[in-house]
């Protein structure tokens, strides 16, 4: 059994990934499963095979614990962690060939709090993946490019999972402007040539910096262009994830104290 | 009028940290008040001055556009750059020498929302400036520090506010804990020395490259530590900030299109 995580901030379209990339690879005759674990989510683009909600109550939480629905989101998402037996249980039972972990709406609730993290490096199987979602309207300048590729690498290092950038709703975004992402993000020289439009000097300074250190140490965030509409860019997501599992279940098999 | 943000995950200690310095302040006979931004917050450690919840009722839009808490949080969230005019109009009448900006619990519905970063760059005032909370919860080994370094470096690069990094609760910490964490901010080396421990091979080299291109470029995080509780290193924190409102308010005067 494979798991993928499905990370991104607030609407960057985690959950219709989630969904189309269960169809994707149903379509190709695997089995594949989708976890929920987005405890306040009330609609979703999919009926997920295993759901948190079924758990996890906001509704609960809240007239409990008589709490307002922002420490009952971050209350419910640190009891993810409790539930994890009974979540895995249900898992194996279904024993899929893949499990797509859809994350809470906003990212925080998951990266950043204790749970999320014993989750992504507790939860079993035989390799992980992750893939996190640049929202193109949070990408809209080469300064919050760079600021978003910060805080996928923040998470790349908070969860230890492996992961495959992904530039989110390309159906979105006119063609060459496309092509001007996807070269930035492969290219930081590329990137730092277009911080030059920067007007505020000291961000520019900041910004060229972090470039220069990641480019010297050849470390670059690599876009893959995906659409949930169009199904655009699906065979390369599929393709890298692939390549990531395959290595992953090398390196568990190789080494068993890898996520202890 | 001077503007400070104070920002950070959810209870990093943002809401504790904002009314000490206010009372701070008011110590030293400055005129300071309190801008509460988190419309879903319930209780508040101090009587915001001026609070975003006069304008934007969770309870309201969740009941109006039939929305979870999940979703009536981001779009409450959303809705505060509406208000700015009025919120600037209110703080503008009380006419302090400091407002304390307590921003959302969880900081992605400011940081990573288009409003947020509006509200930071476009709300008027001689000068501006951040301060960031590391939870010692959530730095509690070197790649989780390095983690939550580059989430504060990638919201400094979103709201571009001047920005002073804070170890927050140090009265939690144990003295000689409290010591290193202090030297492996300050020192990318110390902090590269201290990532031998990580067992996973793959996110080791992941973070030495990354401190390598910070040390390189003298790039370092250098937390203040700070309790609330105590007030241990406040006095620190205030002259920081005073630097950095000093040099923002040179730069405002100098250049009127530096937040345009
Ligand atoms: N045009 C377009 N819209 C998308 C795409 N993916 C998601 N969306 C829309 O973006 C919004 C947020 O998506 P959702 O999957 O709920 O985001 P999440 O909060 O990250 O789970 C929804 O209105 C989706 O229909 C895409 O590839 N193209
Ligand atoms: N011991 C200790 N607790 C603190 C300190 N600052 C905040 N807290 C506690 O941490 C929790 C979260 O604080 P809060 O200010 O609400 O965090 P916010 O979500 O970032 O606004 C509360 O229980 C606070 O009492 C501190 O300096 N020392
Ligand atoms: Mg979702
Ligand atoms: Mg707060």
């Amino acid at each position: 059994m494979y798991a993928v995580f499905i990370l991104g901030t607030a609407g960057s379209g985690k959950s219709t990934l989630a969904s189309r990339l269960v169809e994707w690879y149903v379509s190709k005759n695997a089995y594949a499963v989708t976890l929920n674990l987005d405890p306040g989510v009330i609609d979703l683009p999919y009926e997920p095979d295993v759901d948190v909600r079924e758990y996890v109550s906001i509704d609960e939480i809240m007239s409990k614990y008589r709490l307002g629905p922002n420490g009952a989101l971050i209350l419910a998402s640190d009891l993810i962690a409790d539930r994890l037996d009974e979540i895995q249980r249900k898992v194996d039972e279904l024993n899929p060939d893949y499990v797509i972990v859809d994350t809470p709406g906003q990212m925080e609730l998951f990266a950043y709090r204790a749970s999320g993290m014993f989750f992504a490096r507790e939860f079993r199987c035989d390799a992980k993946a992750s893939i996190f979602l640049f929202d193109p309207m949070l990408v809209n300048s080469p300064l919050n490019m760079l600021s978003i590729a910060l805080l996928a690498t923040s998470i790349r290092l908070r969860l230890g999972l492996a992961q495959v950038n992904v530039l989110s709703k390309i159906d979105l975004i006119k063609k060459d402007k496309l092509a001007e992402l996807i070269e930035c993000s492969a290219d930081p020289a590329r990137l730092e040539y277009a911080l030059q439009r920067e007007k505020d000097s000291e961000l520019y300074l900041l910004g060229v910096s972090i470039l220069k250190g990641l480019r010297r140490q050849g470390i670059s965030m690599g876009l893959l262009a995906v659409s949930s509409l169009t199904y655009e860019g699906m065979v390369n997501l599929a393709g890298a994830l692939a390549r990531m599992l395959r290595e992953g279940e090398d390196v568990e098999n190789g080494d068993e104290m890898n996520y202890a």
